[in-house]
């Protein structure tokens, strides 16, 4: 079973689908789905012994296209609908052991062509409406196989939180001609305090409204809507940024960092591709909790200052 | 330092506050902070021996009254502004060990009685906008004091999480003529699959909407914009569905069940009052964590079926 329900006091599509309850399976010890099937092995989701990255449709999918019919259906007040979409895995390297941060600079530029293609493909189906290219890492985020991956959820409409992101970007584009990003990133340049990195080309900082203590983000610093407006040279940008970003989250603490990392990107003009890291770690051995404000109103509690967080970060 | 960031591409206010960072403090050995103060013992948070219900401000609080001045400052594009509103806490009983499904109904009658006195003096203050009445129960949700406890936030603005809740319901008022919170309760009464327990007055669903897979509503069978509405009949009401929820929530896998709890409720005639109780667990073991797709994108997956979770608590 698995369709869309509405919930008319959020405004917000939930996805219900509970085929996933299922699918924490308990592979034999030693057996990871996610590597390379070895030869006389078993056979795991990738039927070759070697790959560079691979690229499949998640075997528990939120979303499917075809989908299937709802099953409980919906009324005038609170519409149900097909959760029509696609889920897929990207797996970063055949090598289990591996995260982002430690890849070669030359694995991860083939990563975000990767990426590029699949956003390029999805984003044309008929169906789509939004492409959400992320990363859960880490048991802390629940994630429960350790290979390197991501993932990229196609959705069958515009999620809520990125409609009021793209409201946003285009308010402010049409009421003062320039992109709301832009004059964002401006103001961080010319403040300084919070900018963590930055190249020729690329810009990661802890912005002034973090929500969580190391909330980074690494955008372009001229206009890029979508990772479709990258040639190959702001691509390795891209590449050379997340590297660095994400290897500074490991030496934070001196542990490998967990991390919700979501590219946000969209077609529309106004909006800028940016990519947001989330690490749930607030110190070495605390973790941020979204609770009831958090949670139920939208209300963020920073415990940190931005301005000394990302001084910790740009040191490192 | 505590100032409210504005975030210009989600448009909500964030509230950065670093003394809160030392807020975990180590009490020493057998030592609560909530308990009463005992005879010839260290001062607890409440200066005498015994209580019926307590309530206090936080001591690290995140909004306060007079705020402290804004010390980074904002801009025309992110402005910053005094965290000014009140943080309380509720201790619900003097006993230590005891939890909110386990008071006798005669004391969880009084705490609904504090929450309404508390809902109308801190609605009545001239900066405060809303007033969110929460339970923040359990480690699972970052619980670090055991004693049971309840907290009170009233924000100097309406969140948005809470603004959004309040637009759909306007507009469903002004729309229709009826409130949104009473046509969806008359689908669930006339459905009847997804109903956990009602009484003449109060009726506790597992909504068609859940996002959580035994996120249970319990609410007002008539209207009831806020706390202040209930009479003495009504607030026994609300006691008792408190009880039986969080009797059922116990009874689900056989342990003390965390969860946020939230009071909706408004001024507006439009609102209605509504008790959401979100217990973590998917299953006995297994946790729902917020990810990249409810986090970032605000679309929940929930992967069990509402019409399945309310029976089973139905029959608890």
């Amino acid at each position: 079973m698995s369709e869309l329900r509405w919930h008319p006091f959020l405004g917000e599509w939930v996805v219900t689908a509970t085929h996933r309850q299922e699918r924490t399976f308990f592979p034999p010890e030693g057996f990871c789905p996610l590597c390379p099937t070895k030869p006389g092995g078993p056979p795991t989701e990738i039927p070759c012994d070697n790959y560079e990255i691979a690229v499949f449709e998640n075997k528990f999918p939120s979303l499917r296209t075809p989908p299937l019919p709802p099953e409980v259906g919906g009324s005038d007040l609170i519409p149900a609908r097909p959760s029509d979409g696609v889920c897929e895995v990207v797996c970063y390297s055949p090598d289990h052991d591996a995260t982002l941060a430690g890849l070669p600079l030359r694995q991860i530029r083939k990563l975000v062509r990767v990426w590029r293609d699949r956003y390029i493909d999805l984003i044309a189906r008929p169906t789509v409406r939004y492409v959400y290219i992320f990363e859960n890492k880490g048991k802390e985020i629940g994630v429960t196989l350790s290979h390197p991956h991501g993932q990229i959820y196609a959705y069958p409409f515009i999620p809520r939180a990125i409609g009021n992101r793209l409201d946003a970007e285009r308010r402010h584009f049409e009421r003062r001609g320039t992109r709301l990003a832009q004059d964002w990133l401006a103001e961080e340049t010319k403040d300084g305090r919070r900018v963590v990195w930055e190249s020729d080309a690329w810009i990661a900082v802890v912005p002034t409204f973090a929500r969580y203590p190391y909330e980074t983000h690494l955008a372009p610093k001229s206009h890029v809507p979508n990772l479709r407006a990258l040639d190959d040279t702001g691509l390795d940008g891209l590449a050379e940024g997340l590297r660095v970003v994400t290897q500074k989250l490991d030496r934070l603490f001196g542990f490998s960092m967990p991390y919700i990392m979501s590219l946000f990107q969209h077609e529309a003009d106004y909006t800028w591709l940016i990519v947001e890291l989330n690490p749930p770690y607030r110190t070495a051995d605390k973790l941020k909790y979204l609770a009831g404000s958090e949670a139920a109103c939208g209300v963020f509690i920073n415990d940190t200052l931005p301005e000394e967080t990302a001084a910790r970060l740009r040191a490192l």
